[in-house]
């Protein structure tokens, strides 16, 4: 009847300490444990709580009921082969993170849409230069993925102004947003959007989605903002894309390798904006609860709330 | 029965061309000359449609029946002594720049709210580093003036989640955003704001508001956006309030002198950001319909719409 802390991310420890705190407070007659030192008796362990479980761990819980991920994606859990059958996997899904994620989109397309990289520039050379630029409501946004994120993010942009329209897998209806779906609005969608927001789960099916032929699809001098995973972009079609003038600027939260290594391209790439996985991350404090909530859900074995659907991927 | 286009600006040809060509296109039976080469019998200058206008002329036009102001300022205007009596002043009230105003005071608190300046520098190093942000609810955003564009700002503002509050000389009531007015409620809503975007009319009563002694009333470490009228700020004074920490950022898109002379420190001081009075610039386009129907009512001994109190400066 005990929830175990696990990562395999060794810098991860002042963040776990501050779940583990919360938890407690949350609720006091809750066993916390954190991975490795504290696991104690594995027999204990109903509730895995991680993010990046270290290889093999999960498989060797035998009395698990609940996979919970620290985050609203589970691409981390979902890429273990030896994963237990029959045990739901869970993600978060937290207003607070909702808002930080499109708050950091929104803020993106405006840093682009006002040209904000030229007027450093010019204030470095002591310039004064107005730049035209369109109207909000001639600007057209793409959204990859209109869950929770992505129709956030779209009435937050409609609200300043923007024309958005938003792709996912299956048809959504986010109001007064042109919804494509599936492959075959792909290429419509792409062809609509000079921004591109990512926000997709990374599954089989969107690895590498953006890469030289969805850029090809775009006006010329687009841009995208990629606050999914690192391994939607594939990276030597994205420099190759900005290199050529047919992409104008990536703006990056996230990366195949975190920390984005020293030696990476992207760190200098004069188009390339670099933030460092903080467009969102989960506050124990808004989002404790609802693991507390499921860990007795599945205790009492009920099913738990934001279940995973393993083969979709999301 | 003309309309004269007239600025004292030497570098506005080029904006004053595109203004006669909407002008002409959308209503062909009407007059539009370019001061000084069209100015021909000022007998028939009937409208006079200026920005900043030369020293005199308004005072020289004997058939004059009204002024109209470029933009929604009119303090370029006002600042004439010999304005002739009787002359109704107008200014532009158009949804496309109060669109464009909000939207550039949109992005100057996004930009600061999550940190642009520090990422952009860690940037450079290779350095990923996440910084800690409060969410936006508990981040408090104070508007000085709330009209038209204020009440704008605000209601993105609160849309994307912020904590905003409002300032203006009456009490002015914009659903969900707390008002406060006059002098008593100043210092409450100085102490209240961390963030201050200044959207004021430019009269005696506001001319350096943003001096020391206000900055004094903020939150240690707050900042300042100015997208109203270089004179709002005591120059020396912001420049102080930065240097000691007091202040932590400025994000400045009027001066006291426009172009801004390069030899002026606010180009090379590390917390001011300058973009050249672009935060909204009037679209001939959006705006020339209500120009005409201004000059067609003032023709008739109607009250246009959108007329300034002389008295009030706004």
């Amino acid at each position: 009847m005990s929830i175990l802390l696990a990562s395999s991310w060794t810098d991860i420890s002042p963040y776990f300490s501050q779940w583990k705190k919360t938890l407690d407070q949350e609720q006091r007659d809750i066993d916390v444990r954190l991975y490795p030192d504290e696991i104690g008796d594995i027999d204990d362990i109903t509730t895995a709580l991680v993010w990046d479980p270290p290889s093999g761990l999960l498989a060797s819980l035998p009395k698990l009921k609940l996979i919970h991920s620290l985050g609203m994606g589970v691409d981390h859990i979902l890429k273990h082969e030896d994963l237990p059958e029959g045990v739901p996997i869970a993600r978060i899904v937290d207003p607070d993170l909702v808002t930080r994620m499109s708050e950091y989109c929104v803020h993106s397309i405006l840093h682009y849409h006002r040209e904000a990289d030229r007027y450093d520039r010019y204030q470095a050379e002591r310039l004064w230069k107005p730049i035209p630029y369109p109207a909000a409501s001639s600007r057209r946004i793409g959204i990859m993925g209109m869950g929770k994120i992505g129709a956030d993010t779209a009435m937050k942009l409609k609200s300043i102004g923007f024309d958005v329209a938003g792709w996912s897998r299956s048809p959504k209806n986010v109001p007064s947003v042109p919804s494509f779906h599936d492959k075959d609005g792909f290429r419509h969608f792409m062809q609509h959007s000079e921004f591109i927001v990512c926000l997709l789960p990374l599954t089989p099916d969107t690895e590498g989605i953006l890469c030289a032929s969805t850029f090809n699809m775009m006006p010329d001098g687009g841009g995208i903002i990629n606050v999914a995973r690192g391994g939607h972009v594939v990276e030597e079609d994205l420099i190759a894309a900005l290199d050529s003038d047919k992409l104008s600027f990536a703006k990056l939260d996230v990366f195949r390798q975190e920390p984005l290594p020293k030696h990476h391209p992207f760190w200098t790439h004069p188009k390339i904006r670099i933030t460092p996985h903080n467009a969102g991350i989960t506050n124990p404090e808004t989002a404790a609860a609802q693991i507390i909530k499921n860990h007795r859900l599945a205790l009492r074995g009920l099913t738990p709330n934001n279940i995973v659907d393993r083969a979709r991927g999301y």
